[in-house]
């Protein structure tokens, strides 16, 4: 009945395709639409994520358009979630013609985001991090984890890992995951002992609160910090006097100041927005003592990238079906001839 | 691999639901899971919906939560489809459990929005329209108008209808569909005609502009106004006259006076809000002479509804089918197992 079908991909796919081409290569490519992305921010429409948020958790809408594509991801967020045996983060996520409103990709994007949110750190740090960074220090290592290393792999060339988590399975399973793929892994009994060495620290954790997972004092001059957990209001994991002493990266300032690490700060507090860093407006990092802070919480150019990487990377295999979620009647305003007895549908 | 399906209902589907159980009943039963919705309102999460403008039209997210169950829509609105083959709004849906966040219910909702409009109308004019009212009047017989008839029907008993389009092919359109049924339809040949003798006035046109669809001399006391087409920044159907002699009923008055009708006048410019009258807080109609004005926009409340009552019906039938759109490994802090080509996925 209708001739207009939606590509696609279901968890299934999408870890097939995960599998097949693996993180690290999958990281690393789309890196390449990441930049070529933020490096058109301004032609993008943009505005903080739609929030609705319960004591359980929260669920966010993140829409953007690029006036040729408009894309939007379903996300949720409930930090109570894997004591019940849930993912704490499921999203998924479509893609649209802006031309005429119709709807053409859907994508389970709770892998995907996991992708997306380590290429989006592995091109922060490419551009951040000392050249020389060879060790990073995770402390959490939770869902995203593993995703965070291989992207740091694929793009920065990082093997050494010190680790450290609140729950001590969860470090045996970073180990039990990673290990056999060939790095080295020192599974740290405290954050001071993950963070001594780190040329690059990454703070992924969940807990909504205002924590302080990462102390003023565990931070060194030189130093990258890729804070990725601190992403809602009330839910941040870095001592406020770190941001003092960093150059502070965002990706969106009117979200990031609601929901990122600089939260704890005055609205007015210095920020530079990463993509001006890629255009060459902003310089990045200008010296080997110079802290450099990603506050990342995660926008919808981002997931307009992934979107778009999945899309390109799926089309025409068998790994996207197609689904019938566009009515498209013959005559555009006999929508009703669709479900009249009178006129059988074919 | 995920153990956590998605109830999916889609084009085909709704259709075949749509012609076994007909349009009437389901708006007749809509109306009752819109009642209950509406008398408890103000237990919902509300805000107006998120627009992405273009020159071509819009995309709108449409999301609202009861704090036990979240909803959102997808839907377009572009004037100029029909010209170039495509449906002016399509759209789809999704119901999710707030408790954990994850999706339950993926629907279809280009009829299943046509569905939950025409509810919406026939549930207010049937607590706003004269009782004796047995005349419908309607200006605009695209794809709205069929259901907007059949609701009316189901709800009211009302089976005079005159019409009136620019389009005269989609005159003939609305009487092949409605005819067959059991309506009896005069096609008038002026907007002047078809609004002579009505009791109820459906105005429903798609242009994005400041029209005068209807005129304040065409308007008789005690009419009942359903005022559908003027939902966006821009675009309205009523002479601004018309306002000062209604009674204006409204959904979500920050949503309308954006959108609707009232956004010819002032902010402070008074409405009711319809729920109240539910709830017995306002009155409806209080004479013969007064006219009521339900000037519609669409609110995601009424989506919310009409996902749940099609979900209700159709679940356990064969018109559900369900989709791997949730990631769920057996350790929720284990994502990575899902693409770990280490421990092969069964």
């Amino acid at each position: 009945m209708s001739d207009h079908k939606v590509e696609f991909v279901d968890v299934a796919a999408m870890a097939q395709w995960i599998q097949k081409d693996g993180v690290g290569n999958i990281i690393a490519g789309m890196v390449d639409f990441l930049e070529e992305d933020f490096k058109k921010w301004q032609s993008f429409d943009k505005i903080p994520r739609v929030a609705s948020h319960t004591p359980f958790g929260v669920i966010e809408l993140m829409p953007t358009s690029d006036n040729v594509t408009y894309s939007f991801k379903y996300v949720n967020g409930h930090p109570s979630n894997p004591a019940r045996g849930y993912q704490t983060v499921t999203a998924f996520g479509l893609l649209a013609d802006v031309d005429n409103g119709y709807p053409v990709f859907l994508a389970e994007m709770t892998l995907l985001t996991a992708l997306r949110t380590a290429a989006v750190s592995a091109m922060v740090a490419k551009h951040l991090a000392r050249k020389d960074s060879r060790k990073m220090a995770m402390v959490g290592t939770g869902s995203q984890s593993e995703f965070q290393a291989l992207g740091m792999r694929a793009v920065l060339g990082i093997e050494d890992l010190a680790v450290y988590d609140v729950d001590p399975a969860a470090i045996e399973k970073f180990r039990r995951n990673l290990e056999p793929l060939g790095f080295r892994i020192h599974a740290a009994s405290s954050v001071d002992e993950a963070v001594a060495d780190a040329d690059i620290i990454t703070t992924c954790t969940a807990d909504k609160q205002q924590a302080k997972v990462l102390l003023n004092s565990q931070v060194k001059p030189g130093v990258h910090l890729n804070a990725i957990g601190g992403d809602c209001p009330g839910k941040t994991e870095l001592e406020s006097e770190i941001l003092d002493r960093s150059t502070v990266f965002v990706e969106f300032p009117p979200q990031t100041r609601i929901e990122g690490e600089i939260q704890q700060k005055d609205p007015d507090f210095p920020v530079v927005e990463f993509w001006k860093v890629l255009t060459g407006e902003e310089p990045g990092r200008v010296s080997d003592e110079q802290i450099t802070l990603f506050d990342s919480v995660g926008f919808a150019i981002a997931d307009f990238s992934g979107l778009r990487y999945a899309r390109a990377a799926t089309q025409g295999t068998d790994l996207q079906q197609f689904i019938d979620l566009v009515a498209n009647p013959d005559d555009p305003k006999d929508l009703f001839s669709l479900v009249n007895v009178n006129v059988p549908v074919g």
